[in-house]
Formats: structure tokens, sequence, C-alpha cells
């Protein structure tokens, strides 16, 4: 038997953060995971139960200050980072430096042009670095970019959004089957912890419970990702985030015209077909819908559709728990990737 | 002073029905409503306040069982409908016969197209008169169509979703602004109260909470009135709703490409212009978007939008509450344009 | 015809102030009420309708910065004020020296025994001043004291939990068929909007929706006014407030031992007895208990309960919306009685 | 390696079988358990995929026909059964006397006296076998009766709401602390999936929604499992549920009067000392408090407290997820005992 692997955590305070500790700390490839505090972060927490006590009971998660040599005396191999992107950004560079491997849950890495990056603007304080490591970063969707994943020093965790948008359009779109010029839309809706945990009016129960509300409409900051990846002009898709009067889960309505005429079971091939042999991905067959619920609590990314009679407009529907495919469960995958493990360790 | 005028409700015991009782038992023109009750309909209470415990303490809802002589004999003019499609279909031959003005809630008369029509599988037992009030009865959207309601005997009033995405739609498509041929999009979602209240898998309080689901996807009922109503071939729209977590409300995002460059300030008088006198329809200037919390227990329609900046991607939000601007409120506005007094009137 | 009240409301931005500015706007009795501004409260908006945009479309609601003179000039008579306790506390003594009358919605002049003061730690400039107006302030719960409201020069609107648990108890210990010595136990349960519109970490969706949490236990502020007002000794009663995951309304379940054995029926007849000319007290019969919903946008205080077949325990259920009966209804309550108007004005 | 036992599960369709399918299948001592359908169960599904798509990419939940040949064909040894009461009356004493062992979900077998027992109303097809099983019948509570469940023929998974009063109150009660003639209180609330999954009135996600109700007071069957456990008189408890607005969870929020004056750390140490080695009772130091939050989808029960100042008065607060350690996980948590298993195989 193989020794385990040592990882370590910053950001763990954050909901993406702590139900990724949660998947750490059960995963059999791993020792427990090292938490790393911020100055400042996480309320002085010492132990993360404090914030999330329903952690408790466990042993314990206790926080320690994060610290390159005391990473290196620990033997971290590969560093999580559930920050805000500017902390991603300044810090990424010394911990490659420093020869840790990471997994960047934040939007500081994911995309390459120019153009979608000044919605981050970021303050680099060496810009040859970064624009380096910006080059050699991965964007870490398995169902696309696993065999690059796999070497990565530096994957890009992709945007909770994103992923339910790229895995419903990616097949339809590497198979040209859609007809781009008459536009995509995406109108998706997401639950509130995808706002973060930071208390705000936006996110205040009253203002929540009991609402719908579309927002950033043409200027939500995960549509670069989404056209670099899909290789979209910007002006090809719409994309309309919604927030949910729920706490978690992500469904997003799709919506395509086919360049061809089709049939519903055509349509049903090319997705299994696309997903062969990911294990993340569930295909649900006409009439049947996935919900919100169905991926709750799971790494499943599930996809449906409904074609209208005239075999041409398409609608697709993409479900994803935000938490998990959306975020904590895909670096998992993304870990297991890079270390050669089966993509679902530690994920059922 | 004049006389108040006499109303009977059928179809109390519903969710609209309610809202229309406690509606017309506060409109100042009105006698206190009469409550129908149907053979088996409203589990036998005696009084509505036995089916909504809040309605208690206001002096009494009794239910009455329906007969023409009894509603004659009381000087009745006026009789809403919020029952079954079935229902309606069946009843209000012989209301129009005995000389009633009729408000149907329900959807057996909103339809002038056989095509659309098979969605609701009528069996008229007199065909030649089901063929001709439908021909007679007045889609009862007072923005569209408010000179012909005023003299309707017939007014079937529109469907929730309906009216969200009718008066969304109708100011750009009147003026010539929309590019039909790329297609049309409402992704719409609503309330549970808009499933009605007979308890069904669905609307279990488990199925629905933490969760969000799209149905009916091509084939809603309200998608015939919507086409008519807007003049569009069916194949020019596509109407998707979804369930929401919450009690009642709907959103509507309308997604629509502009035949011409606009700027938001023409989009907005657009807007404007066509609502210029319509008390119960707000507009949101941009970057304000309207939400659901705004409009729930009002009668109002709240629109808004979002223009890309290549001045051609449109996107609408309509909000309503669907049990009053969705049914009963507009079943409301539509009696006081029946009647000639101000729109407003019981509806503050 | 006689002229209307002038009223200003100082607190219009938060949820009290707002219902409360909704409720006076449609009071037949008052001109449109002024709503005042502090410095640096409302977020600067300049029209209620930017904070709250559900009341967009009625003609405005501007804000002015509060000035006695400039109350003077536009003859304002009665001040409301929906502010925090210590904002109240130091502006009452001016208002009324102004001889404005106010009925003020916080904590601040609810209590009259020192023990029970310290819960508020004020710090009065004018400490004799202060003592007099908190020994005239009248405690503003109609059922109870209608008589010193009507000539009251300033009314301390009770809590809201302190309604609903007040009114369910008046009742019997009034008629001195509680065994006190046995304990008295309220478990109430309130919604979020009576935390406050202040984002804080308690009250961010995610850490309210699907959970429960009591909190407060044994010194929550409410136990003062509650136990001054049922001439309780302080170990006499157990409160303990839960929130909920739903933005209003108020359960309260009560739990009492009486002193000798009881049917039904005579719990019914005491509790109807002691509310019979109160419009807005309703008592359900067993086995019929109130429900949150029942109460919701109303100015009821729903009642019900249940006996123990052994004739002595009882469990009385107390329903209130905490926004409406808890805060801006009873305020408006108050204001009726305080002018001899009828006590539902303005308030169905 | 041993090899591993093999379980049915009849009932698999309702919310507490489902939750159990999903444990069983993880368990690491078990085979995937096979799952039966009694005629007309179920909807006729297939696969319990069908009827919970969550389920679906796990190879499959197949659902074959009760039948005692069959299970003993298949080597079954232990059989559980979420079925309705009157279901597993009628089903246990076959299966005890096909051999296999037994654990019942349903309120069947939890009770021993008769008085008790008439809120259930059995019709025992031979009483005599019925009255033996129900003598031999072990209450499954792990935390008070683990020796004989070790041993059990037959258990009888305690009820959801009765877990989590049982667990607060049994180390005060044991160790002789509680003033009983006082009246102990317990003001519990439950999640909707505790009332089932069929569809009535009162799980109406409209009726449910931004509401909640008490019920069952002074009548809820599980009273008569709690004071018989406990061994109190009925009238020493008074138990009052009330419906939350949550999927799952229960809060129970229990008041003592102690018979002696004690400190927090008293109590602290009581429950601590209860509890010492049971993995799945967790204890909140004062002031810290369970939430509903904390246990969710664990099998933990969760118990904090509140001492008032005069070191008599005790509010105690127990949290538990009413399918895991009121259901699902507490029957998985019986299974691990009557094999000799640690207690949390299978549970974390």
């Amino acid at each position: 038997m193989t020794a385990k692997l040592k990882t370590a955590v910053l950001g763990a305070t954050g909901y993406s953060g702590m139900e990724l500790t949660r998947l750490l700390a059960h995963h059999p490839r791993l020792e427990k995971p090292i938490l790393l505090r911020r100055d400042g972060g996480g309320n002085g927490a010492r132990d993360l139960a404090e914030v999330f006590p329903g952690l408790s009971g466990n042993g314990g998660y206790p926080l320690q200050p994060l610290s390159w040599p005391e990473l290196k005396r620990q033997d971290v191999q590969l560093l999580f980072l559930a920050t805000p992107h500017e902390v991603s950004r300044s810090l990424v560079p010394a911990a490659i430096a420093e020869g840790l491997r990471v997994i960047d849950l934040s939007g500081a890495w994911r995309l390459k042009q120019a153009k979608h990056k000044a919605v981050y603007s970021f303050q680099d304080s060496d810009a040859v670095t970064a624009a380096e490591l910006t080059k050699e970063a991965v964007y870490g969707l398995p169902e696309l970019n696993s065999g690059r994943i796999a070497d990565a020093r530096l994957v890009a965790n992709p945007g909770c959004y994103a992923t339910s948008v790229i895995l419903a359009l990616a097949p339809l779109l590497q198979a040209g089957l859609v007809d781009r010029e008459r536009g995509i839309v995406s109108d998706s809706k997401s639950g509130v912890s995808g706002a973060g945990k930071e208390p705000t009016a936006r996110t205040h129960f009253v203002a929540v419970a009991d609402n719908l509300s579309a927002y950033s409409v043409f200027n939500h900051r995960h549509l670069g990702e989404i056209v670099e990846q899909l290789e979209l002009g910007t002006s090809e898709l719409i994309f309309t985030p919604h927030l949910l009067p729920i706490p978690r889960g992500i469904l997003s309505t799709v919506y395509v015209h086919l360049n061809r005429k089709m049939k519903s079971e055509d349509v049903e091939s090319c997705l299994r077909a696309f997903y062969a042999n990911r294990r993340w991905v569930r295909i649900f067959a006409t009439p049947n819908l996935p919900q919100v619920q169905f991926s709750l609590h799971t790494n499943y990314c599930d996809l449906g559709f409904c074609l209208a009679e005239d075999g041409r407009r398409l609608v697709l529907v993409s479900c994803i728990d935000n938490l998990l495919k959306g975020a904590a469960g895909q670096a998992v995958q993304n870990m297991n990737l890079m270390y050669g493990w089966n993509e679902q360790e530690g994920l059922q």
C-alpha cells in the first residue's frame, strides 16, 4: 500500500472550502487535509467546526497559518485554494515556485484571453510570471480536458454556472450540429450559496425567500470562460443568471437551433457518445428531465433535453450541485486525474 | 349613489377563486359576492372560511348551491367562473342564455383557432352555440383589448404565464421591432399555486422545496393563447415553464433579437409609450430589473429589460403575481372595464 | 368632513417602517405620511421606492430630513418612530416637547421596571425627563390598555413576540385560572423579518433555509415586557424564541397548568369573553388551531388551544404577522384609538 | 475476509426506505440490498431510480416481488421493513417464522402497554404470536438498549420524534434530577418528510411554505413510546409536534424543572457521562446550541441546553435528521450492533 497524499486547503471557511474539506477528509487516498488560515480570514477560528458546527465530532479540523516552509516540512504536495480570485492570483506564483501543484477554485486562472480577463482586473506583482502561469493553467473540466489535467501543475477549477452550461453544449457544438448564427441562450438559475458566505442585502433571507431575480445580464464573469471553452463568439451566447430561493443547486435551461433536422434519439446518442466513459455525467432520455434535487449532494452533472416537433429547436436542461460538481467535487475529480486515480474516488 | 352590482363566484374554494372572493368582498362598487358550490366541490364546506381559515372573522362567506333561478331572484348580473375548463365550457352557454355576463378564469374560451384548442379536448353538448361563444368571447387582457372587454358578454380571463409573456412582448412586436425569424424564447418560472390546490406528487412540499424543474416544454397549454394574441407562428416562440419553490409569483425571462440596432432609451420609450395610460404595468429603467417579490400581492405586471452592447439582443424580464394580475386581479380589472369604472377600483 | 390628520414616519426604510408607510398611505383618515430620514439612514435614498421597488408606481414616497420646525410648518400632529431603541430614546423627549404625539415601535419606552430596562442600556442625556416619560408612556396593546392609549402622548408599541404571548395568556391569568407556581412556558417561533433588515451571518439565506434554531434562551429582550404586562415573576415564565425559515409570522405555543379542572368550552368562553369587543383577535374552537399563514398580511392575533383530558394542562397557540399585529398594524390600531376612530380603520 | 451479509428492504419507495437503501448500498459489510415490492406498492416501478431519479447511474436498484422462498434462496439474513405499521404488523410473524431477523421502521412493535397501543388499532390474525412478538421486540434506540439490540430477532426502530425527545431526557431522568411532578414539555418541530410521501392537503407546498402549525397536541402516536421508554406517566409529559416548512430535520425544545439547584457544568457532565461511549450523540456546551442544519444528512443526535440563573429551570435542545437518526440511519446503527460491527460503519 502506497503512502497517502498530503494536501492543504486555504479558504476552508467558505462554502466551497468547507465542502472540499469534508470530501478530502474522507478520501481514501489522502491523509486528513491541512487547513490553512490567512491573516484575518475565518473570523479568527482555531478549528473549522467553530465556523461549521455540523463538522464537530470527527476529531477536529484545526486551522493553521499559511507558511510555505511549514507546508514543505509537512510534506504537502497539493494545495487547494478556495479563496477570492485576488488572493489566488497573488498566491499561486509562490506556491508553484515552492514546487506545489495547485487546484484553484477561483476565477483567477481560468481565462486565457485578455478581453475576458478584464472582468477580474488583477493587479499582478510579477506580470511575466502571471502571464506564463495563465498560459500554463489548465481549465479543470475533466469531461473536456482530462489529458491535460493529468499533467497539470496548475488547474483552474471551472465556475459553477460555467460547468453546467459547457457540459450541456459541448457535445452538440463539437459535433457541429448547432446553428450558432441564430444565437444560443442559457437561462441559468442558482441557489444562494453560489453568492458566497458574506452577508449582503442580496443574500438576506427576506430578500431571497419567495422571490426570483435575474442579475448580471450580459456581464456575468462566467460568460468569458464559457465562450472561451466552447470557442464561441461573445455575441453567440446570451447567459442570464438568476438567484433561486434555495441554498444550493443550479439548473441551466439552454436553447439552441440545430443546423439540421434531428430526431430525439440522435440528440440522445450525441450526448451519450460524448460522455461515454465519463462517470459524472448522467443523460436523461426524453421525456424525462433532470431536476435540481436529483444531483444535490452528488458530483453529477445531469443532462436532459426536449426537441421540438420540427426537429430543429432544442431545449437542454443541465443540473449540478454548485458546491460539488460546480466547485469542491470537481476539484476532487481533478485531483483524482492528476494522481492517476479513479475519477470517482472519494466522491460517492 | 347608484346601486351596487351583484356578483357571484363559482370555484371560490380554489386559490384563484379565494383571492377573487377577497377582492370582490372589498370592492367599493359591489355587494358582497354570492359564493356558489357545485355538487361535490369544496369538500362540502358551508362557508369558505372552513377551507381558508384566514378568511374567518369577516362575517362569513357562505357557499350556496348553483341555481339559475336563485341567481335571477338575487338579481346577480355578473358571474365569475374559477372552475376547471371542462366545467366552464359546459356552464357558460347556460349562464349567457340566462342573461348573465361572465368572466371565466379557465382556459375554456381563450382560444380561437382549432389547432390550439386541441390541447383542451372539450366535449361540447351544443357545438353550434359553443362555436358562436368561442367566436364572441373576448380575451380579457385589458392592456390589449380594453375596448372590446367593455362591451363583452363573455370575457376569457388570460392564463397566468400568458399574461406575463404577452405583456412583455406586445409593445416590441406591435412596433415591428422584433426579428421573429430568429425565434423568441420565454423562459418562465412560476410558484406552486399556479399548479392548483389538488395535492399531487408534483406539489408535495418535499418534491418542490430546494428544487427547480422544467416541465411541459413545447407543449404547455398557455403556448396557444400567447401565439394567438401576439399573432406569432407556433415555431416562432419557445415557451418553457419551470416550477419554482415559492407559493406564488411568476418571472418570465424573454429573449428577442431586434431587427434594427436600438438604444436602451429607445426600448424603454417603446414600452412606456405602449403602456402610457395603463395603471397596472410598471416599467423599470435599465439597470433596474423587476423581481418576483415586487409585484406579489399586487395587480401589477412589472417589466424591465437589458439590451446587449450590440443593440440587437434584448432580454426582457416580466413579473406578476400569478393569482392577481395572472388571475383574480385581472378578472376584477376586466369587470371594472365592463362596468365603466376606473381600472384600479378595488385593486389597491 | 373633517380635515385629515398629518403624520410622519422616521425609519420607513426598515421592514416595520415600510409596512407602516403602506398602511398610513391608504388610511382614509390621513394625508399621505411624511417620511423622514436621519443622517446616514436608508442608504441615502431620496424615495422609499428606491429601497423597496415594490412601492413604486403610487406617486412616490419622498424622504425628507428630520427637522422639528419643518414638521411644525407642515402641521404634523403624530410621529411614528420605527427606529432602533437608542434613537427612539434620544428623539422622543424633543418630539414630545415640540407638542407631537408619538407612537414608538422600538423597545425604548416599553419597560417600567429598572431590572428589565437593563437589557437596553440606554444613555439618556436628560435622565429626569427620560424617567418621567418612561412613567408616562403607555404600553400600546389595545386589547389590554385601550383607555389609556386613547389619551396617551407617548405610546410604546409592543414587541412582536410580546404581543403574541401576552394576548394568549392575559385572559386566563386575569381570570386567576393559571397555576403560576408550576411555571408557564412560551415556545415562540418567528420569521426572519423580526431580526431586522441588517444583513448578518444569522440572516444569510443559507444560514436560515432548511433550518430552525433557538436563541436568546432566558434572556430575550421581550421577556421583560411580557412579565411586566402580565404581572408575572420573571421565574414564572420561560420564553424561548426560535428563528423560522419564513420571511414573516410568529407562532407561540404556550403551556400552562390550570389551577382547577376545566372543560374546553370553559376555556373557550374565557377567551371569547375577554376579547368580546375586540376586532383584531380571533378565537379558534377546539380542535381547530391557528397557523402562521392564517394571519399573514392581516392585523389579527389568532388564538387557539388544546386542553388535556385531565382538564388541567393547557396548550395555547397564538399567531400574528410580526410586521402587522406585531408592529405596524398595531401602531395604526393605536393611532385609531388615540384619535377616536374605529379600531379597524385602514387595517382591512 | 468474511462473507458479506445479505439484506432485503421492503418499502424502499418511501422516504425512509430510500435513505435506507442508499446507506445499505454503500455499507462495507453488506452485499447490495435486495429491494422488495408489495403488490400495488411503489406505483409499479421496476427500479427504484424510476421513483427517485437521483439514484440513477449507480448500476440500478431493481425491485422484486416479496417471496419468502426467494429470500431464502438468495440467502437473505436480515429484513428491513419501511412499511406502514399495519403491513409490518402482518408481515413480521411470517418473517420471524422464516428465520429472518427483522428491523421494522414502523410503529408496529414499539409499544408494550395496551393503553398506548390503542393508537395503532392493529388487527392481528394470530393474537398469541403477535403478543409474544410484542413482548420480544426490542426498542431499537442504541444509546439506551445496545445490549438487547445485539441479540434481538425483532428490532422496533424508534419513531423520529421519539428519538429526539428520549435522547434529550434520558440522562437527567435516569440520574433522578428531574422534578417530574412539575411536568415536562417537549415542543417539537419536524420537516415535512416526516409526514410521508403521500400527497395530501397538509403536505401541499402552498400549505406548508411560509407557515408553521401545531398538530396532534396531546395525542400524537409517538407520545406512547416516549413515556414507555422514559418510564413516565402520560400526564408527566406534554408533547406538541409542529410542521416546519423544511424537507427534513427535527428540533425538540424540551423544558424540565430540576429537583435540585445545578450548575451548567453539572448538566453538561451529566449528558457527557451518559453518552460517553456513544458515537452518534454530540453534546454542545453552553452557550452553543444545536441547530437543525448541523445534523442534516448525518446520523447524529445533537444535544444542547440552557440553564436558568436559578439553576432549576432547564431548556434542552435536541436535533436530528428525521430520515437518518430518526429512521434509516438508526436502523443501520441497530444492524451494526446486531452483527457485532462498529456502530459507525456505513454511516459516515
